[in-house]
Formats: structure tokens, sequence, C-alpha cells
């Protein structure tokens, strides 16, 4: 199976589950907190979570779907809450909760799909303690993307942030629900110890590429593509590596701070692709993929860890 | 030991726990979810946790420790989070978290001490299952919270509120999480499915009971004892025993809703004296703990058993 037939048919299952676990949601309250979870997304984080289990369990990972949807959860959980906090009015190609409620719903929809994550981990078949580890590992995410969070909006205010400070944040912010759907999958589907590091520092490190693609993409590709509002990273002030590495080459991006037209926006690609700064970004995460794909040669040779390291390529070479 | 020999020294036990887990901080999203958890407070749902487990397992509770803690620090999650949703701009005589930071700290300050929760219900020492089906129980808690508090603010624009309803959203905003710490308590100290329930229930009532107390608590004492702003019920318009009573009595509360000096609120607690309110919303909340002593009657006799029904009665006496 090659991995877009993977990623499809994972994803399917996906929409299966939620919609069975969701569909019939009546309360306002539940309607607003599945209302992103329900307007799709490529549910790449399951797809982890499946894999991780594959890759050391040969075989079926039917077993860890209640992981896998509770890491998309999560993700849409901190999605809700982050829109709140950075005024992002649509997502996904729909208006964001706290646009089409109001904001005290948005918190707690939020809160409510939090909940709901753990709910689905303590479903998962298997050995209490094992389950135990995988809980206490997405808890101890959870408080890693709220750190990487904050870090992100208190960039916003400062021009000096650095290169390591900015990884530090994307791998908070990112990296660390990647990391704890590889690591989580490993852990309930019987995986030593061994493997279950290297499948988090794995999911680390293409989940810190993964979002340092998407700072590209936030830049490079139309709306009605993405489903987000274009550049607004940049509009925002937010610190990528793209305004990072355009400092260092002497182009201050603070300025474009504000709102920016469709042709301003594409002069601005071309600057920093005639500048180097495309480059440069995209050899960055590059090189996190191949240091993820290098910790998973220890694991026995198998279609999904082929399919993971496939995953990783596919991360920094995705157009949205 | 009388109950409030027992609430002094686990106050101070939860108070010693919290600052060696927390005193250390010195990030600002750590010192913003930790600011109101280390303002003080009564530490009552620890106290029940520990009372459950010494119910049920005659002798020491500091195993649960961690476990009383997570309580304590969902509560506190729960509250940051309120607070922005009400407006609220003090609370245990210090500032909430919203307007001693901002909202987007406030949101994610909550998220933190939600994640920590589930981390401390983790390193509990038991066996895996019993720590599962904890974990799910609290899980479960947070969702119902979630609800109570959405049904709390959707009553604010209706005037057809039914006591029924009310007692429902009592149910799930307060009662719950008390339900969840004698619940939660009993299973991790190893108790019955039989006691587990009994326990649940008892908590589900004397947490109802808690909260109309604390209705009454809100327009009965004076800010610089219960350290909130008095009347703010009344003030944004929030359904409660009492305003339901009065409604029932001819008295309309709507007119209320505004801002209030000293005078007119003493002139009003006069008057729900004087019609009966205030003794009908009192009875209301001696039948519910009632009703929960009664369940715990199936315990094996003994002190805990007996803390337990005082803790109850303190419940609806308590002045603040």
């Amino acid at each position: 199976m090659d991995l877009m037939q993977y990623l499809q048919t994972t994803q399917k299952k996906v929409d299966e589950n939620i919609e069975r676990a969701f569909g019939g949601e009546r309360r306002e309250l539940g309607k607003a907190s599945t209302h992103l979870l329900r307007a799709g997304g490529k549910r790449l984080r399951p797809a982890v979570v499946m894999l991780a289990a594959e890759a050391v369990r040969q075989g079926s990972s039917d077993q860890v779907m209640p992981a896998a949807l509770a890491l998309e959860l999560t993700h849409s959980f901190t999605l809700i809450h982050d829109d709140i906090m950075d005024g992002d009015s649509f997502r996904r190609g729909v208006p964001t909760v706290h646009t089409k409620w109001d904001e005290p719903t948005a918190i707690l929809a939020g809160d409510v799909l939090y909940a709901r994550a753990f709910e689905f981990l303590c479903k998962v078949e298997g050995p209490g303690n094992a389950k135990v580890k995988a809980i206490g590992m997405l808890a101890a995410a959870c408080v890693d993307i709220c750190n990487g969070q904050h870090m992100d909006m208190s960039f916003e205010t400062r021009e000096d942030v650095t290169v390591p400070e900015y990884l530090e944040m994307v791998s908070k912010k990112t990296g660390v629900l990647y990391a704890a759907s590889a690591g989580i999958g490993c852990i309930l589907a019987g995986g030593s110890e061994a493997q279950t590091e290297a499948l988090y520092k794995y999911g680390m490190y293409t989940g810190m590429a993964f979002q340092i693609q998407d700072d590209l993409i936030d830049i490079m590709t139309t709306s009605d593509k993405s489903g987000k509002d274009r550049a607004s990273d940049i509009r925002e002030g937010k610190k990528t590596l793209i305004t990072l590495k355009a400092r260092e080459k002497g182009l201050d991006l603070s300025e474009y701070r504000r709102d920016l037209s469709m042709d301003e926006i594409n002069e601005l690609v071309k600057t920093l692709d005639r500048i180097g700064v495309i480059r440069d970004v995209r050899e960055a995460a590059l090189e996190l993929v191949k240091k993820g794909n290098d910790l998973i040669s220890m694991l026995p040779d198998s279609e999904a860890r082929h399919l993971l390291i496939d995953i990783g390529d596919y991360f920094v070479t995705r157009g949205y």
C-alpha cells in the first residue's frame, strides 16, 4: 500500500468513528465541540498512532483506534482554543468555533474535547499499566503544547527571538503531539521502552518539520486551497523560521504586520525566494525529517516502518 | 478527630504538596496556572477523596494524595475558565487569572492545570486498572462540568428555567466533581463497585447541596469574608434556587440585574427571608445532604464515615 492509500483508508475509518461517536450530538455545546472535528482534516496524528502500533506489532492496529481518536480530539481541542487566542475567523473552510458561537462556548467546547480525549484513551483494550503510561504521555504532551502556544504568543512582541528558541517553541507546540502519537501507538501495541523512545523522538522531529512546512504553507498557499487566512503569521507578527531567517538576511518582516493584498504577499514570496530564505527553511525541515527517519531504522523492517518514513517525507513536500 | 481538625490537617498536607509541586514555577504560564491554586482554598474535594479512601480501607490515605491533588487541580482549572466566561475580577481575595494576566494566558493556564490533574492521577501507587477507572471517572466528570457551566450560562437569558433544570445544572456544574472525588478515593483504595456507587452518589448529593449553599453565601456574605463579589449571581442574572423560588413567590429578581448598593442587597435579603425563600432553599440543601448521608450508611462504621456525614452537614451550615 502506498502512503496516500494508507492515509485515505485511515482518514475514512477515523471519520466513520467520529461520526459514530459524535454524529448524534444535539446539545449546542456538543455541536460546538465537534464542529471543527467533523469539518474534515487529514487525520495525520491518528495515522501515526496506527502506524506506530503496526510497526512494533505486525498486524492489525484496530485495537488502538480509540487512542488514534484521542489524539485527533486533542489536536482539535488545541485548535479551538488557539483560534480564540489568535483571533482567527476560519479554518478548514468553516468559521472557527468562537466565531460561529461565542468565546465562552468555544472555551467550553475545547474543554469538553480535552476530557473526551482521555475518555477515549481509557477505552483502549489492553493492560491497565500500558494505558496509564499512554495517558501520562498524553497529559505531559498537553502541558508542553500549552507552554509552546504561550511561547509562540510571547514571541509576537519580541524582535530578538533566536532560532533555538523558535525550535523549542515548535517542539512543544507541534512536535510533542506527533511524538505522543507515535509513542502512545507503540506503548499500547506492547512495544519495548527502546522502541517507544525511538518512535517518540521520530514523532518529535517529523512533527517539528510538519510545523515548519505549515509556516511555509501559510505564506505560499492560497486561502481557498489551505482553508486558512493566507499569510496570517506575517500579518499577526508571529515568529517563524521564515521571519527569523529573513531577519538574518537583513529583511525585516515586521513592517508587513498589517492587512496585506494578494499582490503584496506574492511580491514578498518572490523576495524570500530570491534571497534564499525559502530554500534555507525547506532544508531545515528536510534535516529534521532525516533525523526522525534515522531513529526508526532500529525497528524491524515492515510496511508500517516504510510508511512512517514516507509520512515524514510527505510532511515536508505537501502544499497544504 | 472532629471535622474541623480533619479539614485543617488535610488542608495543610494539600498546601504543602502544592507548594512542593508548584512552588518553583518560574515561567509566566506556570505562575498563572498556579496563581489561584496557591491563593488558598478549603481543599474540600481533596478531603472527600481522602475520607472516601479511609472509609473503605481503614488506615492511612496517604497513597491517594496525588488523586486528592488531581481533584483540587481540576477544581482550580474550572475556576480559571469560569472566571473568564463570567467576567469575574476577583476570587479568594486575589485578582482572577485573566485580570492579573490576560485572557489567552488564562485559557492556557486552565488547560495546563487540566493536564496536570491527569498527570497526578497517573502517579498514584496502585494497580493500573483501578487508575484507568479513576481517570475515566475524572474525564467523564469534566465533560459534565462543561455541560453544567454551559447550561448555567444559557439560563442567564431565560426567565422560564424550572427547578428540575436548575438541579440538573447544579448536579453537573458542582455535584459531579464531589461525586468523582468520593468515587475516585474509593476506587483507588480498592473499594467494591457497590461502595463506589454509594460514595459517588453521596458526593453528588452533598456537592449539589454545597452549590445551593454557595448560592446563599453569594447573597448573604460580605465580600471581605467570602473573597468574591457579593450578589454577583443576582447582578449577572444567574438562575439559582433563590431566584427560582423567589419567582414562585411572585418576586422577580431580574430587575436587580445591575449594579447594586450594599443597602439594596441587605434590603433584598430581608425580603427573601420574609417571604420564606431563604428557608425553602436551606431546606432543599438539607434534604440533599440527608439523601447523601443515608447512602453511605452501607459502609462499615468508621471515623471516616462519620466525618463524611459531618462534611455534608458542614457544607450547608458554613457561612463562606
